[in-house]
């Protein structure tokens, strides 16, 4: 078959093709180009380059029907400033544009807007520019602009066998409070903020760029099965992950599952949360600990021992390509 | 009537009101912050500073259906190297979110793209980042970067009272071709081209910054009567313009309306030209015109006097503030 619209190629594969038309494109400007890492980085700045990145959000795919305006305007800038946050750099300014239906209420605008800035700020940077468009659906693409030495900066290119594998915060929280709209379990607003307000590691990616420890890093916003699936390709590599390692939040033991298989699949095979993933060298792995809280969850290994978990039991699986947080209704 | 709705209020009112509200933010990095200029500004870089603006465009209301994938793809990126060329910045890298339904075709895709790296490679960049999302209404937010000394920076503050006004290339001509797609006007490309694909002027922005000559500099994409009506509120003066100056294509005559005011009509009250608009020293004329093909338009003049047009015949109107292009079907 022919592949001719782009439901039959799909996100990733369009995403390639394209990525590669534009890298013919000669930019003495820019180190790090289209669909190489979570940021575009130019090099603009003597000692420092900038990193930029763009994501567009829709109303039916990416927000939740439970997401007050607020939570939807905190959500556009968290995405784009967790794509900082993963190069190690600082944030230095927010752009959004935001297209909505000629009927919206103002103070509903107003709510988005402030849950930006207000994103932002806990980031350490403001909105400071955008655009205003009337759409049928509420869109919103933000673009985060961010700062950092190019000798700390941080890239998904750089894991070496025998690294440590390390995340900061909790996997499979955001996964498990969608399963838990989805299905009407109830919960408390502790819970399900895991993916309603997600807090983007700016600081922490700050600190382990500073730290001079870190080999490689990513964000798990598709997953951690995902992310390790795109780390392990990108650079040659194998991981064996410790399901006891696994960082998963009481939480989900308390509202959604006690199944503890079920609760690793949450972990692996959901995504939205805004996580670092990261490699350690493993004479590193204090200045690592002193930079920010962190779990290590696992080590580098031969490319040919594949992407597999040592489950708790003993036995030792496969972790499959698959993940990525389908949101909304 | 108490303003409830976004169609109510109105979409310059709400980037005013959502503007207040982020410059409220402080963010130390920040020179011009966001409803101020054509683009925001940062200082980040000794020397020099990082320009960015971000641009909403939607099937229905910016695209006439006239238009081709490429064109579609080209025009996404113009808008935003625009705004860059009115700051006197050379354009850095372009970040594209292109939002379209799953049943596109992969190759109307491609095209899109290849439209929006040949408008970056002219103006001598390329498309560095962007995102793919499936959106019932295609959809493209660009956001376009720049560098230029802070010294050499172009903002719309800083006419003063007997500067020389100026713009670049042709008034009217985009309209005009718009005008001639709506009315089954038969017309060739050259001339239809104005609306699109138009060319943004980043060299002659760079070179008008280089001078020194230009005191504020602002694209004209809202019309020529827009944009001086956003001059002259920001810098407290008003405009004497002479219709004996303004640049009307000769096509205008040949195609479209054989009357004066008509044709002055087109260059004053219609948008989707990228020329630039800018006000010269007097005594730096010449600077200003080594730097690239301009029309002497006007001056600058006490507010008190107003925005008004000198016709031909020795008459004199005020100018509305009025024009803004609206496009598509």
């Amino acid at each position: 078959m022919k592949i001719t619209q782009v439901s039959q190629m799909g996100e990733r594969p369009l995403v390639g093709l394209l990525s590669v038309m534009f890298n013919k494109d000669s930019n003495e400007d820019l180190l790090i180009g289209p669909g190489n890492d979570d940021c575009a980085v130019l090099d603009i700045s003597g000692e420092e380059c900038l990193v930029a990145t763009t994501d567009m959000l829709h109303r039916k795919t990416d927000f939740p029907p439970e997401m007050n305006p607020w939570q939807i305007g905190w959500m556009s800038a968290a995405v784009n400033l967790s794509d900082v946050a993963s190069m190690g750099a600082r944030p230095v300014g927010l752009l959004m544009a935001i297209g909505m239906s000629s009927d919206t209420h103002v103070s509903f605008v107003e709510k988005i807007a402030r849950g930006m800035s207000d994103c932002a700020k806990a980031c350490g940077t403001t909105v400071i520019g955008g655009d205003i468009d009337t759409h049928d659906e509420l869109t919103i693409t933000g673009t985060a602009l961010g700062m950092v030495k190019k000798s700390k900066l941080l890239k998904r290119e750089g894991a070496r066998v025998g690294d440590k594998v390390c995340v900061t915060g909790f996997a499979g929280s955001a996964g498990a409070a969608l399963h838990a709209l989805q299905h009407g379990i109830e919960a408390p607003n502790s819970f399900l903020n895991a993916l309603l307000e997600p807090y983007p590691r700016t600081e922490e990616g700050q600190a382990l760029a500073h730290s001079g420890a870190v080999t490689c890093m990513m964000d798990t916003s598709d997953g951690l099965a995902m992310s390790l699936h795109d780390l392990a390709d990108l650079n040659g590599v194998g991981f064996r992950i410790y399901e006891s390692g696994l960082p998963v939040h009481e939480d989900i033991g308390r509202y959604v599952t006690s199944d503890p298989d079920e609760q690793t699949d949450f972990a692996l095979y959901t995504g939205g949360d805004f996580e670092l993933l990261f490699t350690v060298s493993p004479d590193k792995l204090d200045e690592a600990n002193n930079a920010c809280d962190l779990s290590i969850i696992g080590e580098v290994v031969e490319q040919t021992a594949g992407i597999r978990i040592e489950r708790k039991e003993g036995t030792n699986l496969s972790i499959y390509r698959k993940g990525y947080l389908q949101l909304g209704s």
